[in-house]
């Protein structure tokens, strides 16, 4: 197979936080000096990719005076310009400094929740600047170690007035922004609030703008709760809202490895970029990943690269799984198109249902059929492997 | 501290499942004989409990005809007036049977889910006969080992219709029921649909009669995924869902252990407690445990014992944890309060929100801030050692 | 890739408990007929098995006549004379009668423990007669649910007495028969003692014969716990103790799921079949997997080929990751062959080293190395895909 | 129960490394300046402590020179001369500093290797100076992300190496120290070698002086992989190993928490200290913890002293569980003492066994005993609770 060079039209972005990363770990200092953002945006766009995206912080220096401000965000606008790189996403650093270490929404602490506002509204700004349409919200520290520290309930009704808030600045300022929650079910806090795509999905519905917020579901936060990432999206999917995605790669429940996309579970990496593709996802394929501690420069690009090498060959060899007439009749013997038929006849009533059942079905020829997914497992496995 | 015996004022209820566990496992046959619904009736009457929950095919052998059918029910009202046992919950089996290999509300097999749904219906009728407030769908069969295996929306789809029909039925009979959803994140599928309370609450959001479908969450199956169940309890209550509960002990990500209340992780269960009772949580306090294979009826009954005396030992130390001046200074020297009061004053714009966090907040003084959540914690831990 | 069927110089071997696997699980009954393990030989030859093995309970019902015995041994041999088949493992039944609830050589009751040994005594008979060559041990009773249950340290005195007999009656008789014993973390047990492949290698080292004791490891039980199989497996080979092997699919800490090889975690079953492949392992490939419950037979012989099919792709992937250059630069570029020479050269004594290391070793410059595996891993991942 | 102050009889030992932890996590800048050890060595006395552990770094910043490191060593002794501080337990970093961001025995770098073990060389001078008794290996780099970055088999040959050059040089110097090998599965490396505590007793049967390395188990590290701790420990007492061991509390697989001593799984520590006192471990009771970000420095010396409080309530508590008779009777039902009985009669032989068995056992009646557990679990739980 000739390997086809990422191009924009793949849509695939980086965080500025992600290539950037020095390495710091809970037991090991920076194995790399800091990455100027503005060579970020133009090594990524020659290696293919999009557009970058990026927290505050990860643009001005946290604390940084007003000139500082300014002269940063001319240097990355240039940048962006020379490059043609896009901004399609920003968020909020509400977690790295100590100020924020018992929650930014949720923090016990009034004032520091007002801070924390404060903070995503200018940052708001920013990002309404540069283009963005979606503006993330990780909450990292909204959580806790111990039941006793915090009133899930009330945090919860803060997290709402929080986002209710910023929801109705974005529209009084006329942004074009949507916003999209990224669940994690723990690190850095022992528990995190809204820890999975669920959670966060039944907290949206709560919102007084929930239309506009959705969700960024990320690859190893559902896979360190041992959940199945690809259904998780399909469910987000079916909600209507998967607003983005954060691809990277997972070994189960352990620390967050934010491993290179298809270097952790590589068959659930097939199967998310075949249910991405066929529903239409039309958004960035954004890579949230950090490149291992072990990697010098070098390392960084090859593994940025890597990423967007991986979707490209995933999304080529989901197209010729689905389109090898082997696989359309495996998934016919497997009748997985049977969920599309509704369950009750057109104008049937219970009724009808109960008295058809009751005439006709016979559960133990029922019981007896078999669904053929052996045989369609192994199809997509060698489709994987490139040798179906 | 005297013990006191459980009476059906604590609202303890147990499915006729637990403690007629005839301990088949995965790799071993059954260890005790089967036991008469009729006589856990009574057994657990003894015991203290307020009452029994049961699937159709916990009472009515599969298969029944009509005669045996009714045979089964006379006896058990019988046992229930003899005393005053109550059946506050029932639910279906719709994972036992090989019919249901696939999914009952999901089956890729229309005609498997109009039977699953037929048969709903049958048990929907007695369980309203029986005077139950909660009807329970545990969809364990609902899922797949194998993503290409299932299309998840439209599975959804199917559920959300399956779901729909039935409440329709229910109001359209006049039944007094409501329908609890009980998630589970696998087992026995290797991925079950709505895996954990967060994936069900977003579901219920999506139904026709959202209103009258709430949750019926589960100690262990929550901690099988990793997650808090006391924030996830919460949640529930916030969302104003929490309809019913499972209690039992689970040691963590591994199979479904179903342990006496209390007997895995106890500090989560007496957080668990005091959410519940200071909530105001007014359902019945639902044992779903199986008694280990390893004991005989004797240790049936010590089992069943065991849920009530650990929770009312709970719930005991709840009230002490809450009433003692100390927890009380130690809440307050960690502002658990704080989350109570709004995070902008009363008329207060975002504007104004800027121009006081711009005039007057110190970030390095605000984060130097200490919580004293270790001092809270450790007297959490104390009183539930009965030493604090 | 013109595919390769699978012939017996492959050594693929399958359980009879395998494909005849009813699949009952905790939550559902049967949902396939009994499985003649006559018919299991002839079909499994015919897929290119190289053999087959056995509980004894699978060969010979439980509690069977000597005349029925006979009867099913006779049959079985013809078997495997009219088809070429081996048996190079067999292992004892000690887990699914009641009678081993609390553990076969380690139950309290020491009645239960003789029994056990005297069920293995018989069963070491049939295996030695059929020419195994080894003998598993998979202690899947032998720990508890709870930590009051089971005195551990006696617990594997009690291991150990056990296996030192059983050797030594395998010494007496002259049988060429290795034991191999099976870790795992749990389940059917809550904890089961000796539950990875190191605990079970540190145990061996306490018995008399520990030269004739080696280990069975199984991919699935070692991913139960998060464990990474190819390092747990290399460090087995490195004692010299991978006697056997049991090769199959797990989604991580969960229920253990008996997967297709390959059907879970792919990029790891590669570095394993890798990893055999180059240390010259040239024992049986094992596959102890169950077929999914939601198979009827046909889905029951495609998965069993389905496993030799996966192995064959991953060892022709492997050898030819080996064999190009690019993977050498990058292997080279890793210094991962760093590791085979020793620290200390020849001769050499800690002071010189010392000396050495004080008079040249600059740790800046050293900390400042990348080590290119972000490269190595992406040249795996597209070997894998068949794109390398 | 009047609470009993810790005295330095009970030998309660902290690491410099856990109160004076700032508080840096992977997401955030530190919280908490940084801390004395000279301070440290005077809190922890005052509460009763028995005596402080530290790696070099802690006490000597790394890269000092002479005249730091000598001045740093005598404000040191000083403080431990004035509070009759001990410091029986010393150890070596060797993974904050990017040099060992591949490893430090097992570095794919020789050169590295070789630094590594000077390092450590050094620091076993100054604790044998000090008067430590065991020295720990903590490998948290010894490990790789990705499958092809370490050959295993190799890299442990260079731990082998390493340690046997250590032992040497130990005996040499007439030192009195023994190694204690401190297993973790993983974090921050993806997969560390010698993960758990099998792994590493399994790996010491292979060193030169196996006698005078044994192990240094943490509770947190063994929990992350969702294994028993208790039975963990069990085992390393039994092969005569449990040199030293770490006490702290997790939340099962996630992140390495480090939270106190009986905040994480408060069942399993009972049964911890239970083990510990009735076995006669007469080792420091070290706490490897660290103090919640949140925390103040009043949070850091409460959390401390709650590590304390607990062992001595758990201590207390497993005192009064196996003075109870009732418990005595319910372990007597349980049959728990039955594993200390050999299981062949003194001059019995396999045959005789075999004979008797066949004679005498009735299988059916043994399997329908039951074994009581269910009582004995929540006497357990009761005596824990402070309600029995």
């Amino acid at each position: 197979m000739p390997f086809p060079t990422p191009t924009p039209a793949d849509k695939f972005t980086f965080g500025l936080w992600t290539v950037g990363w020095q390495a710091r770990d809970p037991f090991g200092d920076a194995t790399r000096p800091p990455l100027d953002p503005v060579e970020s945006v133009h090594r990524l766009a020659e290696l293919g990719a999009y557009g970058v995206t990026f927290h505050d912080d990860d643009l001005i220096p946290f604390g940084a005076d007003a000139d500082e401000r300014a002269k940063q965000i001319t240097r990355f606008k240039e940048a962006l310009e020379a490059t043609g790189m896009k901004v399609p996403m920003a968020t909020t650093n509400t977690f790295t400094h100590p100020v924020f270490k018992d929650g930014a929404f949720t923090s016990n602490d009034r004032d520091i929740r007002r801070y924390a506002i404060r903070k995503i509204m200018r940052n708001l700004d920013l990002a309404a600047e540069l283009g963005a349409e979606t503006y993330v919200f990780w909450g990292g520290r909204e959580g806790a170690e111990i039941d006793a520290a915090k009133n899930v309930g009330d945090a919860l009704s803060r997290y709402k007035e929080g986002l209710d808030l910023l929801c109705q600045y974005v529209i009084d300022q006329g942004y074009g922004l949507r916003f999209a929650i990224e669940p994690k079910p723990n690190e850095p806090r022992g528990d995190i609030l809204l820890p999975t795509i669920g959670h966060a999905l039944a907290f949206i519905n709560e919102l007084e703008h929930s239309e506009m917020v959705g969700l960024n579901p990320e690859v190893g936060h559902e896979q360190m709760a041992g959940l199945n990432f690809v259904h998780g999206v399909a469910q987000a999917l079916w909600h209507g809202k998967l607003f983005h995605i954060d691809l990277n790669g997972q070994h189960g429940p352990k620390f967050d490895q934010d491993l290179v996309f298809g270097h952790g579970d590589l068959l659930s990496a097939f199967f998310l970029v075949d249910l991405l593709e066929s529903e239409g996802y039309d958004g960035p394929r954004h890579f949230d990943y950090k490149p291992m501690r072990t990697e010098d420069i070098d390392g960084v690009w090859a593994s940025a690269a890597a990423n967007m090498r991986t979707y490209i060959l995933l999304r080529e060899k989901a197209a010729a799984f689905r389109a090898d007439p082997r696989v359309q009749a495996a998934l016919e013997a497997s009748r997985v198109d049977g969920t599309l038929v509704p369950t009750l006849a057109h104008g049937e009533t219970y009724h009808d249902l109960v008295a058809d059942v009751d005439a006709t079905f016979d559960v133990e020829a029922a019981g007896a059929r078999g669904y053929s997914y052996a045989q369609l497992d192994q199809l997509a496995v060698e489709h994987l492997l490139g040798t179906a």
